[in-house]
């Protein structure tokens, strides 16, 4: 019989009909706090006690259904967590048994006491690598490293946009710390010189009026060539129609809830434009393994020495979490924690 | 001095700010009916006495200043024709003397009695070929090839709109020829039959209330995964979105005045799809030059067998051309001829 573990379980399976938003309207419709049993872990696969794990923009797409991955009914919702490997399903995860491993749930997910992980993605968490750090150690930091790849593939500068973020801040630093221009895109003010000091060489407002003015004089200036995009609106749009000849719109998330509207189709045929997306997920399963290990340790270095940092709104009990996740996440204040 | 021409003029040089209308309100604000002096042919080009010239949708992109290549104001319009070669202005034209070629014109255009091309791009013609296929050799049956090609490259279905137009019906050939399956889309009933007879595999009309509901159902049992597009349009945009992962939006034409919206971002992310532009300018630039011949060879061979044949909706005298160009492109029946 599997371990039973207390868990935010997924109330339906598959894919919903057509588009959802960024965020849930209310998280009880899609998830309820109940035991479930995981199943043993298996041949290379082990059993996770959860210390923590965080509440990704992924997470809100995949429980409504919205994500490239179909719900599994019934599962734990939760993509990643640090916690201590409590059991081995085959002698693949033996060493890592009494570890503090930086885990992706399998089957079931990670906003749960108890989750069951591949061992061969566990990464395992040296001693100077703090519990919040470890538990967001996976998606953004490897999207960051990926993104900041692309931005760098178009020159030294490219834009990018929700760049107060707790991944837009990485790739700031990251971005800076490899010689590139990053110009970082904020929708309110107030953050600029944090920005700044975080690796932005520019950072434009894009709910000030002189935004589109300032925006084509930074563009001049730096020739960025790629747009990493979060964010989906009018505003981005119209950035990326201001760039030069081989700009590519690259799209990662969907924080608005407009559907911006092609103004300048020709900049596609005459200006060599393109748009395309970007997923981590589809990422990893093209990387190779050896690229991926090399950047998990550089960002597990960059964690243990401070370089990085994650920022934490709050920390939740698993049976409040239903009630106080959106509350949190609306905050803006960084990273959301579920403390099982 | 050089050979003095008449030709239709452009009256403004470089580029329009901001996006032209697909085809313009009137030719008179544009061009001119009037003697120019042509530079003499330099060495590697050679002085051609015009046939036939046809007005291509990017003639009057460029004359609008809304090409991708800034207009020259005082010469020619026109990118190009069929003519006689009657002087060579070197040793590498010398032997092109006297031959019918099709031609693009080089400085100053094809909308004239005389226009200077080069040399190397000259394509001599065989008895065969009819002066109307001879004077749209090669802007249109290069870009079906390529267009075509692009296509291909997502399989063995691809859909392609604008499908009744001149490129349209060479690209339908093309494909079919070549054991592809294009699907054609129509704003208006009536030319399905003629389509597939040119080699659609399935005809689509998206002015037809069940237009989205066929076109799923196409896109079902084909699995297309490129759309080449003349249109640009909202329709274009929801089929798109309809198309399955990995689906690729070429744009090469903007006949609709609509901005279309993109009302599902996460399709890029999750679907890996893309929007990109196709201009053959650049294509022809980066293709190697014995590709470009061998496609010239293949292309004037099914010219010359009957397998392709240009429709002519008007020829038109050039010092008409300014009042009648316009009448005789809104009517839809096929190329409008130029003849000098």
């Amino acid at each position: 019989m599997g371990q039973v573990t207390q868990a935010l379980a997924l109330r339906e399976g598959g894919f919903a009909k057509g588009p959802r938003p960024q965020v849930p309207g209310d998280l009880h419709a899609h998830l309820e706090l109940r035991e479930i049993e995981l199943p043993e872990p298996g041949e290379g696969q082990v059993l996770v006690e959860v210390i923590l794990s965080p509440v990704n923009p992924s997470d809100f797409f995949y429980l409504q259904g919205a994500y490239g991955q179909p719900r599994q009914q019934g599962h734990a919702a939760g993509f990643e967590g640090c916690g201590r490997v409590i059991a081995a399903g085959g002698a693949a995860g033996e060493k890592l048994v009494g570890k503090r491993v930086a885990f992706l749930g399998s089957g079931s997910g990670s906003w749960a006491t108890h989750a069951v992980a591949e061992a061969a993605l566990c990464i395992p968490l040296s001693d100077a690598v703090r519990d919040v750090d470890g538990a967001a150690l996976v998606v953004n930091p490897l999207t960051a490293v990926a993104l900041v790849e692309r931005g760098r593939a178009g020159g030294e500068a490219f834009i990018l946009n929700a760049a107060a973020s707790q991944l837009g801040r990485l790739m700031l630093g990251l971005a800076r710390d490899e010689g590139l221009k990053p110009i970082a895109v904020i929708r309110r003010p107030g953050e600029e010189d944090a920005l700044r000091e975080a690796g932005a060489t520019e950072v434009l407002v894009s709910s000030e009026p002189d935004f589109m003015a300032k925006a084509q004089a930074a563009i001049k200036a730096l020739k960025p060539r790629v747009l990493l995009d979060a964010v989906g609106d009018q505003a981005t749009a119209d950035l990326f129609f201001t760039m030069p000849s081989g700009a590519a719109w690259v799209s990662y998330g969907k924080m608005s809830e407009e559907a911006p509207s092609l103004t300048q189709m020709g900049q596609f045929i005459f200006m060599g434009k393109t748009i395309e997306g970007f997923w981590l997920s589809r990422e990893l399963l093209s990387a190779p393994p050896e690229r991926s290990a090399k950047v998990i340790a550089q960002v597990q270095k960059r964690f243990a020495s401070g370089a990085w940092s994650t920022r934490v709104a709050e920390e939740i009990p698993l049976d409040q979490a239903l009630d106080r996740i959106l509350p949190a996440y609306a905050s803006g204040a960084g990273k959301v924690m579920i403390r099982p």
